[in-house]
């Protein structure tokens, strides 16, 4: 399995940033070729070594491949442009790996 | 369901980092009670905003309230003890949330 972590800094208008993100960005997202799930943290995020982010998002795919596959899609550059409605680069953190159990 | 996402920066010693991460870290987290789950990153992680990081751990718990209750038990304080031998505070990344599915 694979996994594509998308770590948001809070914005300076996070009602906006909701109101984007679970109305027009969720969409989009959901849209991508080989989704196998998506969430998003619920309620305050702990972290007990740095600043806490606005939003944590997952969405899970069978491997990196397929992640980078869904991205190079119509489908996928829309939902990568939408993201950056939401945030710039130096506002998120996107992280693509694939996982193995330990 | 819960999430604990632990991102490391590139040690200074992979090769060390691994061995102890394995060998000592992996078999204390797996005896964090509530644990449903523990995988890490395999291979390159792709990061289109930022600097790669090593190593992405993810463990899974049933909500957030259970990753807080295992880390005040001896065996919690064993396993983040260790994380300060793998990683200190300013190169490790962790955060715990629940999650929701959109």
């Amino acid at each position: 399995m694979a996994r594509m972590v998308v770590i948001y800094k809070t914005p300076k208008d996070p009602s906006a940033f909701d109101e984007h993100y679970f109305s027009v960005h969720v969409p989009l997202a959901k849209k991508l070729p080989g989704l196998r799930g998506y969430d998003v943290s619920r309620g305050p995020i702990v972290t007990p070594t740095g600043p806490e982010p606005y939003l944590v998002a997952t969405l899970h795919f069978d491997d990196r491949a397929a992640i980078l596959t869904a991205f190079a899609t119509p489908e996928g550059k829309a939902c990568a442009a939408d993201r950056r409605v939401l945030a710039n680069d130096a506002d998120v953190q996107i992280h693509l790996f694939d996982t193995a159990e330990v």
